[in-house]
Formats: C-alpha cells, structure tokens, sequence
C-alpha cells in the first residue's frame, strides 16, 4: 500500500507514530514560516504541518509549490495538535512532515470543492467527477451504497433469489416509451431495453423460484420532467402462493430494515388508506400524512344559502390551519393567488376566521350567518384561533386544487420535516381508469392486476367501480413503491383483456410468451417494486433523485459531461442498416 | 400465506401436525386405491397421499384428475412413512391429504421437467420458464445467487464503495462492437451501452471515491462464438493508492471468500506466474495448471543431427506424458491426427517411447542414436514408462499447437477435474501488440494500462518488448478476470497515445473528458474485472456459461423465448428519426 492509514483514521492515542497518508489537498495555509495543509480522502481530513527550520527546506519548498486538488503522499510522525479542532474526527492530531511526494498536480478547479461550493448545477454536472469530491454528494452516494447492501441482505436472507433478468428485450408496439437497440447480427431487427422486469418476473414465478429480487436498471425514453432519469433503479421483487397482506408485511419489513440499516431510525406504525379514502381527505393517492388538515366536505351546510358558487359545485371542501387565525390580509390575498396559479388552476379561495373570542369573520359574510359559520367551524373541528380554507367546484378538480393547497400550507407551517418518516400504505387502487383521449378503459396498473375476486361481476356493468388487488408504498407524500397481486388464471385474464379493448390476436402479439407460459402451471403470484433512486433521495432528505446518481442526466436527457447523446458516424449507421431521416 | 410449510421444510419429527403445501405436481401414481402425488416448490418435493375409502370421495377423485405441472394446494397430517425414501430430505414423511385445491392446471409440457430430460436446447430455450423447474437448472442459478450476495459482501466489508454507473453512455469511433441506442428526445442521436464501465471506474478514483465495485451488465454486439452473450455481467473494481500486489492480495482473497461460501472449498497456493513463462511452459496466457506436462525446449539437443525439419525449426519443444510409453500405434496416430487438424495446424508429430528396459523407440530413430534420445529424456525429466511428444516450427505456432495437445492430453489421461481448482496469476503481460492488418501497435489490455516504469525508455527502441502492469487471474485454464494498474500522469499518458498511434485530435476526441479528468489530481490506481457468468460456471464444473444466465441469448444473440430481437413498426421508426437501409 502507498498508505498507512486514511485520512480519517488517527487519533490522539497515536501520537508518536509514524504514519504516511495520500489524499487531495483541500487547503493550504502558508504564514510565519508555517505551512499547513488540509489532506482529504475519502474517510476525513488530515491536517499535514511543515515548519521552518524543523522541516528539511527541501519538503517546505515543496509544500509551498502545492495548489488546491494536487494528490500527495506525506509520511512524518503523528503529534497531538496544540490547538483541537473538534469539528473532525482527526482533530486532535496532526502530522509533522519528513517525505512529501506530489503524486500528481491539479489545474485550479472550475468551482470550489467544498460543500459550500460556488458552482452552479450545470458547470457541476460536466465536472461531476470534481462535484464528486464534495463531502455532501460523496456522502448521498454512500447512502445509496448502504441502502443497496441492506436491501439485498433484507431479501436474500427472507429467502428472496436474485435472478438478473435480460437488459436486450423485446419492443411491444404499445412499448411507446421504449428505448429501443439496433442489431448488427440481425440487421433490421431491435432489441429494446426493460421499462421494468415485469414479465420476466411473473415468468420466474412460472418457473417456481418463488422469491424474486432484483436491484435493477430500467429505462423510459420520454420528455422528462425535472425529477425523472432515463435510466433509473428498480427494486424489483415477486412472490408466489401469498395473499396482499403477506406481501405488505414483507415489505413493511424491508422498509423498516431500511430505516434502521441506513438511518438509524425507528419508523412507527405503517398506516393502511384505502385509496378511495386517500382522495376523500386529502385529493391524492400519495397523500403526506405528516401532518392533519384532512379535508371536510362541507356541501350540507355551505350549500343552499345563496352562494351560488358553492350552490353549482360538486364539492365545498375545506381545510382547517390550526392556530392561522390571526393571519394578515397580505398572508391571505398570497394564498388566494397561489390557489389561482394556472398550475393550481381554482377560481378563488374562500377563508373563515374563528376568532378567539368566538366569533368569525369571512370572506363570505354576505352570504352566511356566525350560526352557518359555527357549523362548518364545528364539522371542520376548527377551534377559535384558526383558519378555515374553503374550496369549491368539480370533485376531482377541487379535490387536486385542495391537495395543492394542504401541501402549500404544509410547507407555510413547517410541518414537513424531511427527516420525519410516515409511511402509509394506500391499498385498494381502481383497476381500471377511462381515458378520455382513447375513449376505452386502461389498466390503472397493469393488465396483469387483478380485480377484488367478488367485484369481477362488476366488470360488465361498472368497470370504473371495480378495485383492483394493488397498493403503493407513500412516504411524507411520495410515492416509493407499487404493485399488485397479479392474475394467475387465464378467464379472469380474458376477461379483463376484453375489457382493456383487445383482440385476441392484439393480447397474442403482445403478451404471447407470458399468455402461453401461464398455460402452464402458474401460481398465485404478486409482486412490487420501488422506485431505489427516490427511496434514496427520500432517505436523504431530498426532493431531487439526480444529487442520488452518481453520473445522472439532465432534463434533456443529456450527459453533458460524457456529451452524449451524440451523432454516430455513417460506417456506423451502416453496419446498423439504418439511415437517418432528414430533420423536420 | 397460502401455505405452512414449503415443500422441503418436512421431517419426522412434525408428524401428527396440520400442514398445507404449495406447489407443482412432479408425478402422479394412482394403484390399487391408492393415490400418490409428489409435489415441487423451489425447496423439495414432498409426498401426497389419497387412500380410498380413508380420503374424503371428493377429494380423492379430484386428485385422481390432476396431472403433472398442475399447482396444488394440499392440506391434511403430516404422518411417518412406512417405506421412507432417504433420497429426498422430506423422505420420511408424507400429507395425508384432507384437502385439496387445483390452483392451476397445466398444460402437458413439451418436455420432461425433470434433471433427466427428453427437451433438446432449442426447445428448452424457448420454453424456458419450464426449463428453469428442473432442479439442476435451479441450482446453478442459485449457486449464482450466492455468489452475488457473497461477493458484494466481501467488497462492501473490505470498504469498497458500490457505484453505479450509466448504461446510457457514450457511443465512440473506435466503438465497432458497441451496441447504439437512438434519443428520441434527442433526434439523430444515440447513446451506446457500457462494453465496460472502464472510464466511469477511472473517473470515480479521480473523484477520490478510492474504492469502487459495481456487478454490473455489460454489452457487445459482435458475431458471437458458442460461448459468448451480447449481455454479460462483470464484477467490477478499482482501487486507488495502490501497488499490484495489493490488487492480486485483495482479490485472492475475493476469489477464496467466493470458494469458501459458494462451495465450501479451501484453494490452495495462488501461483503467480510471469506471462512470458506462461508462453514458455505452457504456450498460453492462461495456463491449466491441475496438471503437470510443463513444455521442454529441445532445440540443443535435437537439432543438427540430420533431422531436416528440427533443424530448420525455430523451436522443438516436447512434453513428457507419464507413464504412456505402452500407447499402442492406433492411440499415438489418432494423437498425429489431433495435432494435424486444422484447427491445431501441425504438420506432424514426433514421439519417443521411453520403454521400461531403459531403451528408447522414437518416430525419428533414422536420425537419433539412443544416446540422443536419452538426452532428450533426461532435459524432458522423463522416466522410463514415459511418452515424449514433440512438435517444432515457428515458437508462436508451435506453442499454440503443443498447447492444444497437452490440453488434448489432459482430457484423455483425466486430468481435468472440473472441480479440482487451481487459480493462478500471469503477471507482466506486454503492453503492446503487433496488428498485421493495421500495421501498428495495440494495447493488449487498453489504452490506460501503465507499462513497468524502467521500461519506458524502451518504448522508444523496442515497443513490443515492454511489459505492463496488467495481471490475469486464471484458474483451470479459464481467464476469470483482469486488470492493470493504469496510467494517471499526462506524460506517461501522452507518450502511450504516440506510441499507439493516435493524433492528439485522436486522442482527444475519444478520451477526451478522462483526459481533462486527469489535469485535476488524478491519483495512482488500478483495477480488475471479473467475468461473473465464466465465473459462476467455473463454480459450476460447467464449460457453458449459458447454463448460468436466466433467460440466455443464442448463439445467433437471439431469445428464442421472447423472440427477440424483432422487427419494430413505421411509427417507431419515424418516431426515432430512422429509416432501414435495403438490405443488399
């Protein structure tokens, strides 16, 4: 080894000893005939000191040639520092230079290489293996490393195999969002890469492995919203011969596993919501339960007293802001205009002050007596002192519109303690969901879902009532994981092809493999899979996946420090037998 | 849960007890009023049993509709057999069923799924979910399993940091075997996929990540030989701060970690072994070391005694197979035969019986009196008993040929135990090879592999005498993995460009972002890869890698199961910017 011990490793009580570390230098102080550097790699920071007149004069003038990111390796004896700096672990000592080598030089850095760094997002993300220095990104990978090593050992030692499944699979003609690969070995013919594993894992159920896992890579080639990877990381798992709840319970426990392995924290109780509920009080299926403000339906006691906006609406809904009784009228006029954002999209808000003496003040007065006022108070278990924010109009339009403005509030009020963990099971997902674009019924899930065993009557005469056996995996809001309890049988398979709008041939051309192995001997089955890059992010605190990815791509999709995607020559394009199209 | 107890979970000691059990019917026997079912899962196989007038009627006729692959739910008591089967571990007991659900039925399978089948390769590849329920086809993909979950232990116990890097990288010009992916985000461009995370690896040194380690898929599209996949997985490291033999020491110890938990073996001695000696005793890079037959060089003793086509030879080299001086004519011609095909490329075969009367009868008696011969003997250490082969022409050829026959002969003398292991180090490979077809140097390992630093200067004078710190593990014969210490100064680096030929333009337009990584403090390191499925199936005592890969590829780099690759539609096409080329 070049080394004898990290940067990270020595302490007081080595002291006297000889020690040689390598590492980067972090800072350089030079004054009154002292030098002192600041070495860093991976495990800490050691602070290397050179003095005039101790120092052999060749080793000082070496460390005053020394810049910012040069690589050293400098051996000299271990002594207790004077003057401790307790903010690193090495803080008690330091080291009295004899040898310095300079390993390699650096060019000065494009950005500062600290936490507090002065580069922006792109200039960071085309230096990324110099973003990569910076103890906080560093330390976001290294909970990514943890959480990968905990995962596996969760799911392998609950007897769950890891089988990799194929990256070169096959593009379906509904696959609109596939990556797809050209073969050079059968010309004119494409592989595409795995939106997720999905068949392949339902196969392995087929083939009786019982336990699946894998940490896996899938791909999405669409317009991308700024949280979202081409490329992104699957926790992918399948179980036969269990019931939804033996699947939750495992997955509580991989959860909980997590949270102790990577955070040491204790997660407490994993509530069950069922989706139907989820939207009823808080308008979303990943609904943050960090914190209340549930939404009351108001209709029985704002309707029919002439306010003809509420009077016309599907739903009067409110939320009750505890203690927000007192807000000004500029706090007020700030969230009627947030409710007003096109991306929030409502009319206006209406708000009720219970005043602490008992009495209520609103921005509908004209229209409703204290006694009407009271009654929503009442329903709204609003207390003198708070405010209640009322919405109104179509019930999925005001149900999104009061989300919005429940997080909003959440996020006023700090209330969403990123390091504080919820996690909420929403179980009971419709199976299917009318588009309105394709006018025909999809599948919420997948078309492999299957429907609650007593509502399959319900298929032909209410399919958009019909619930499906499957759950999400919600914490503080997002949504980390999903699945189902897949169908097994080929009638009820029939069935909901039928009601999905396809052909035979068109289930045929799509699922044939998966269709023809189910003939033969598949079990009752089900499965998950969480989404590793947010869960990581979740972990850390985060709201953006990408500071979890160690060479992540921007919102175009780009690498810009590898600049790819790229142009390839044309003797590429023709051993490929492709041709480019001329550009629009 | 569906079920109690798993399939293999059942002794003695439980009878009396209720169980319920899942799984698939692997045989049905229905005699004399009695029927017998054994059922499979992932953990065994347990018996059932239905006994006329015992059993209810409607149970027992309902067993006797079942046939194999059905999946089974049964439940009853667990008794003690009377004839107890010591073959399976649940032999000593069996279900007395009471009830009993047909979860799904099958379909009769196009093969026997049993270890013992009747399905050829193509038909088992397309059925391969069925194939995947033989027991020997599930054991070595849970040998995989554990080889993962072992390896990441060892890596993540010993500090290294797992990563993961893109799959969505960066096509180059030199990329020839690269599979590309279109953008359809970013028109007319593509991505290619990972032939090796190398310069990812590379970045995160630079990035002071120190020790890095990824399982990770990798991709080449090339004409593929029987045993090669155009997806295969590699383990992946890279270390920085260190010598050589830290890497070799590190990965020994890997290497005996995975014996010793996989397969509960305790390898010997690592030789390590110089690659010129390599070539020299064993004209190969990658030598089988179960056994002995080490080349002898006999250019003194057996040339310039009239024997023209020695005496014209470059080399005349012989190995000794003991104790096969009583081979009869028809066994040393069909060994004449081997060394002619060509395949092997020799012109002919000489041989010296070393009879046990300390007498000598060769092929070439005309030429060699039987003190010639004896001095042959005595440098080949052969005794009497013992056979001398000896092959001559040019040294590269001849080697290559001797190696071919002493493999030969290790097959034919059983000298190769599959799972007799002898793992083994060549060391100091060259840093260069001659290209005929392009008339200038390659890197035999790449670009950024560091030659020994005392030879530099010889790059200058005699390029294709320096050698590398690049190092190969092998064991019986198979390369396992490799890897080199790299380059990380820009004088080296730059001096290595010239020597391969490359303009600085070249240079960088293809390395370009590493180069410009290195200009910021790239610190010294090195690294290895090992390919997993050659070394799960090295684990195996199996030559076919396929074996160990779920859902294999071809030879023609086609899943004969998903029929993929495929042709994809017009709207696809458009959608990506394409169009095919005519096919010619």
């Amino acid at each position: 080894m070049l080394r004898t011990h990290t940067c990270g490793e020595l302490r007081a009580e080595q002291a006297g000893s000889q020690a040689t570390l390598c590492g980067w230098v972090q800072k350089v102080r030079d004054k009154g005939g002292m030098v002192w550097i600041d070495l860093r790699d991976r495990y800490g920071v050691t602070q290397l000191i050179f003095e005039e007149g101790v120092t052999d004069t060749k080793v000082i003038e070496m460390a005053k040639t020394i810049g910012r990111e040069f690589v050293l390796k400098a051996s000299g004896e271990v002594v207790e520092r004077f003057a401790k700096n307790d903010k690193i672990e090495t803080g008690d000592i330091e080291i009295k230079v004899t040898d310095l080598e300079i390993l390699n030089a650096s060019k000065v850095p494009p950005f500062i290489i600290d936490n507090d760094t002065d580069g922006g997002e792109e200039l960071r993300m085309k230096y990324r293996y110099l973003d990569l220095r910076r103890g906080e990104v560093r330390d976001k990978l290294m909970l990514r490393h943890k959480m990968l090593q905990a995962t596996r050992k969760y799911l392998s030692d609950s007897s769950f195999m890891e089988v990799e499944t194929p990256v070169l699979i096959k593009s379906t003609p509904e696959g609109a969002r596939d990556f797809v690969v050209p073969s050079r070995v059968n010309k004119g013919e494409f592989y595409a890469l795995p939106q997720s594993p999905q068949t392949f894992k339902q196969l392995l159920m087929v083939s009786g492995f019982d336990r699946y896992f894998q940490i896996v890579k899938c791909f999405r080639d669409e317009d991308l919203r700024a949280d979202r990877q081409p490329e992104f990381t699957q926790i992918d798992c399948e179980m036969s011969f269990v019931s939804q709840q033996d699947i939750l319970d495992t997955f509580e426990g991989l959860t909980r596993f997590l949270f102790k392995e990577a955070l040491d924290v204790e997660v407490g109780e994993f509530v069950h919501m069922q989706y139907d509920d989820a939207m009823r009080l808080y308008g979303s299926d990943k609904p943050d339960v960090r914190f209340g403000m549930q939404f009351v339906e108001l209709n029985d006691v704002a309707q029919n007293k002439g306010f003809n906006v509420f009077d016309q609406a599907e739903l009067v809904v409110g939320i009750c802001a505890e203690g927000c009784a007192d807000w000004t009228r500029k706090q007020i006029d700030a969230l009627t205009d947030f409710v007003k954002r096109p991306q929030v999209g409502a009319k206006g808000l209406v708000h009720v002050k219970c005043n602490t003496d008992g009495t209520f003040k609103s921005s509908v007065d004209k229209f409703y007596s204290q006694e009407d006022l009271k009654a929503w108070a009442d329903k709204a278990g609003a207390k003198p002192g708070d405010l209640i924010l009322v919405l109104s109009g179509g019930i999925d339009a005001t149900r999104k519109q009061m989300n919005d403005l429940r997080l909003h509030m959440g996020d006023l009020l700090e209330l969403k303690d990123p390091m504080n963990f919820k996690p909420l099971w929403v179980l009971d997902f419709p199976l299917l969901e009318w588009d309105e674009d394709t006018q025909r019924y999809h599948a919420m899930h997948h078309p492999f879902t299957s429907p609650k065993e007593e509502q399959i009557p319900l298929l032909d005469t209410d399919p958009g009532a019909v619930k499906a056996n499957a759950y999400d995996l919600v914490i503080n809001g997002v949504e980390i994981g999903g699945g189902s309890i897949r169908i097994h049988d080929q009638k009820t398979q029939a069935l909901m092809f039928k009601h999905l709008g396809f052909s035979d041939e068109e289930a045929k051309s799509q699922f044939g493999f998966l269709m023809e192995a189910f003939e033969y001997g598949a079990p009752p089955h089900g499965g998950i899979a969480f989404g590793f890059d947010r869960l990581c992010s979740m972990f850390g605190g985060s709201d953006s996946i990408r500071d979890f990815i160690a060479f992540p791509k921007n919102t175009s999709a780009r690498d810009v420090m590898i600049e790819s995607p790229s142009p390839i020559s044309r003797d590429q394009l023709d051993d490929l037998g492709l041709d480019l199209l001329p550009s629009e």
